[in-house]
């Protein structure tokens, strides 16, 4: 092993310069501050910390943020106020609350108006159906993308693994992607967004490995997805052959194995844990060890298409009246 | 197999156009026209049609082109009039002449300082061992490239194969190559080429198949060559690990087997012929037919550079003075 790797580190915050530069110069051709109310109802001191973070993010590029602490048993009755309120542009909960299916219901309660992180079940329906417009024939609305999964798609552009040259929508055939995480949040939609860019998908889980693709040749429109047999395709005959690895694990002692990384091949944890072990570098070409920094500029950026979004349907209304 | 390809094919003229328009604009800052004398020795009409259209090309740009047609016992004394001949900056051959080694033996001939096509030695030597200037350590004069690898080199480039995030000298890192061609003239040199780049490249010709790289780990500085057990590597198992699939068998009849070539790889063929059928256009993801018009503007690139070194080398003896 040499000393000096071949390959390179990547930090987030240069991925998210020229986003929050063009942030940045969207909020003021807006002409006022846009508001992002956080709702924070766990009594979490690292939920705490990270509101504080993405508070200070807010205000640093031009917008205006409300950290609001409410007991969870009000928190429903607090979304739906926001929701109503002309003054609030965007509303973000900091799950877990009750850590069950109740989260899920109030996550659904944020109107798709102002839901900046993209995860209502419309936004994700579009995203698996690889349906990009909120308002086809017309396609002047572009559908909101869940902020994790956008940041990955910014980032794999910004690393080239995205090929320019081919065409838009097939930009990554000829790609193999290992995820390591399948949750409804990102795991699983990232899988699916990828694959219908062209990409072929390895969804690696506890329970199994699935594979994400629109055809070998992208003959579908949108991917499919097939569970792999376990005696034939594992994770060490499947990883090396990738030329991206993506993890998400949410734990402290979990690390990819380094000796299933191809070398050259890219490399992305997403998960707040550190996945990999440093000598991963020896073998990287691309490493991004944190992303969290691209994934709130995103946060942002869907903030300002859902003004835009709105309005639009104000100018339509206008219009027809 | 879907009727509408998922890929693209990329024209040479698409690719050339950049280097075209740098060119012009190189020998208008010159202020006079470059002169390119090639030399016809072998009666040959496909050669005579070829020189005609470097000759119209040549033109075209900006520059000076004189077709000397001799017969071949007078090539030698030709080439070192040539040679001496302050008014002729570029010197080329049509070969084959005398088609065996006395080829050889005119081709370096040829004064480094007007060997447009880069076949000296001299520069195949710095191409092999990495070496990418002639003056070190001061670095102003680039050595000289073979037109054919140089244009390849270009092309990978264009495409997005090299990846322009890496390290300068490590770009190709990951990438697996496959060339059907190993001549001293072409295939060798390209491979070492991009070995020295970072990638894996696999060189098969009719004898066996080599390996060309600087360690998985791009730990070496200059690449290393082993040939490959033939009962272990094949090209039926090698091919379809490969981002890149590049030709050059000089005959009508082969055709690189499509079912080798994996869904989304970048396949370029530089033969006259054409070496893959057209259903390879199923499964690259972008395939390059032809590389003829970047091969010349890599040949007139070529000249440019030559007269840029000569004159950097007239200025230090100038000051030297």
């Amino acid at each position: 092993m040499s000393s000096k790797p071949a390959g390179r580190t990547i930090l987030a915050s240069t991925i998210a310069k020229p986003f929050v530069e063009e942030i940045t110069a969207s909020v003021q051709q807006l002409g006022f501050k846009p508001k992002l109310v956080g709702f924070l109802a766990n009594g979490d001191p690292a939920a705490q910390m990270y509101a504080n973070w993405t508070g200070k993010t807010c205000e640093g590029l031009g917008f205006e943020y409300e950290l609001v602490q409410v007991d969870k048993n009000d928190l429903e009755s607090a979304l739906m106020k926001a929701n109503k309120d002309d003054n609030v542009h965007g509303i973000m909960v900091y799950f877990p609350v009750f850590g069950d299916n109740q989260d899920q219901y109030l996550q659904q309660l944020i109107s798709t108006e102002k839901d900046v992180e993209g995860l209502n079940f419309m936004y994700y329906h579009n995203l698996y159906h690889n349906v990009r417009f909120l308002d086809p024939p017309y396609n002047e609305q572009k559908s909101i993308l869940p902020c994790t999964p956008l940041a990955m798609v910014k980032i794999l552009e910004y690393l080239g693994v995205y090929n320019i040259i081919l065409h838009y929508g097939n930009r990554l055939y000829g790609k193999k992607v290992l995820i390591v995480n399948r949750s409804e949040i990102v795991g699983r939609p990232l899988a699916a967004l990828l694959a219908n860019d062209g990409a072929t998908v390895y969804s690696v889980d506890i329970n199994n490995i699935q594979q994400f693709t629109r055809g070998d040749d992208l003959s579908e429109q949108r991917h499919k997805v097939i569970d792999l047999d376990s005696k034939e395709h594992t994770l060490e005959s499947l990883a090396p052959q990738c030329d991206v690895i993506i993890t998400g694990v949410p734990s402290e002692s979990y690390k990819f194995p380094t000796n299933y990384v191809r070398n050259g091949a890219v490399v992305i944890n997403f998960s707040s844990n550190k996945n990999f072990n440093d000598d991963v570098k020896q073998k990287a070409g691309l490493y991004v060890p944190s992303i969290g920094k691209v994934t709130i500029a995103m946060l942002l950026r869907n903030l300002i298409r859902l003004i835009k979004n709105k309005n639009h349907r104000a100018t339509l209304q206008k219009t027809a009246a």
